[in-house]
């Protein structure tokens, strides 16, 4: 079974009370989120990536998780599969990647667990945030608009550049934090535009209606379905009553009933599947 | 450099106040602990390993953490990163086993992520405990009786017969949280007597004495010494002013100064490195 089926059929079941039935990006407790991703050789990044971004692309993936709830950068554990092979400058660059950004996002390190193996190099980290009351997908009421915090496809142009975004996410913190009390609903972009409003679609049983032509993108270059289907924006996408979010762009507005139409098109929710 | 160097040099000078120096099983926040294992294939488990107790031992190292500092299960997120060719049968047996440890250590599954690559199995898993004030290792006062929760060597024992405690530790948990106001340090054996028992007299600026007549093992078919430096045990071993703990054994006391001897002799407090 591919991981969507695991999850669906064999995960979801034992998901627990505080869980949030695995729906939201941070399960929340006593005022922390809390939220893990796994970042593998070869299917997250390339062998050589440079390893002081590659520390930080590891934080920021899951300090984009806490930026979609809302919540404020608390601290992460850290798990590292490393190679045998493993060099000391490597690890003083990918160390010196966690420095640079626990001072930019004031985050700490808490804990963690270091093994070298025979096998590749698996980033595992674990970040709790604080957020008493986490925005979560599940908000969203018919008619609100829909918002992106910035140009969609983004990191699917920097996959192919090796570049910019894909290399290296700018969680959206501070817009996560300013959208409690604005939005009803929020996710942020980890697996494409239309995969990840899909979930706040299924999570609070609406559909949306999107505006190609506002939906904002870097370059006309690529066509625009592949744009809205490719993951690792780390842009948020969130619902709100309001007209208008500075800095944000409307591209759209939820709908009684399910599934997502593009200029009226009914299209398919699909992403890029590298997890989940 | 090796895991130790690297934990040394350049991970603890990124410790945050909340980490108590990355010197204990767990951080603490907030009324709740947080402690992360990672479990690789052919480094914590042979690939052949039974699905159903693997998933249960990934749990069971990380609830024993919780249980060295006191702590009540509360939750988990697990990050799985599974081989291509991973078969339904396995996937099922896998998550039949963390259903059973879910219910039998009151245990809930948060949250994780889930991806198929080309490498390993790796098994990440993330627990949080919930106790107002965990125990640490540094509360060892000089005259301290340090005890044991059960037989030494059990995991060596069980890794040369794949068996027992090597595939299915027994986490501590009960023992644990009646250790309030009775420990005053506590650690649970991962990497073997010594080296575990080494991190409580660093810990806490202090030496041992252990008696090896004291000390309770399973078995006279293997040398003390190979039992006492050998990991997988998850028992507790914790120092405490009284003389006799129910249940548990009473193998020595703590000294002024620092390491630790053996019916009077300096041992090296090494184990079993495989991760730290």
């Amino acid at each position: 079974m591919k991981e969507f089926e695991l999850i669906e059929k064999l995960l979801r079941p034992l998901a627990g009370k505080n869980s949030a039935g695995l729906a939201d990006d941070c399960a929340h407790f006593g005022g922390y989120v809390i939220t893990k991703d796994m970042l593998l050789s070869g299917v997250h990044f390339f062998a050589d990536d440079d390893a002081y971004d590659l520390a930080r692309k590891a934080l920021r993936v899951n300090l984009s998780d806490l930026a979609s709830c809302g919540a404020e950068p608390f601290g992460f554990l850290l798990g590292l599969a490393l190679p045998k092979n493993t060099g000391d400058e490597w690890l003083k660059k990918f160390t010196a990647g966690l420095k640079a950004d626990i001072e930019e996002f004031k985050f700490q390190l808490l804990g963690g667990d270091t093994t070298m193996h025979e096998g590749e190099l698996a980033i595992s980290v674990t970040a709790i945030g604080k957020a008493a009351n986490p925005i979560t997908r599940s908000g969203a009421k018919a008619g609100d608009n829909i918002f992106v915090s910035g140009n969609i496809g983004d990191g699917y142009i920097g996959l192919k550049k090796r570049a910019g975004k894909y290399l290296l996410p700018e969680p959206r913190i501070e817009l996560g934090k300013n959208l409690h009390g604005v939005a009803t609903a929020c996710i942020d972009i980890s697996d494409g535009l239309l995969a990840d409003l899909g979930h706040i679609c299924e999570a609070s049983r609406l559909g949306a209606e999107l505006d190609s032509r506002a939906i904002p993108i870097s370059s006309k270059e690529y066509p625009l379905m592949e744009l809205i289907t490719s993951g690792d924006d780390y842009e948020l996408c969130f619902t709100s009553t309001a007209n208008e979010v500075k800095g944000c762009y409307k591209i759209g507005h939820m709908v009684a009933g399910s599934g997502i139409k593009l200029d009226g098109k009914q299209v398919e929710p699909r992403g890029y599947q590298h997890g989940a």
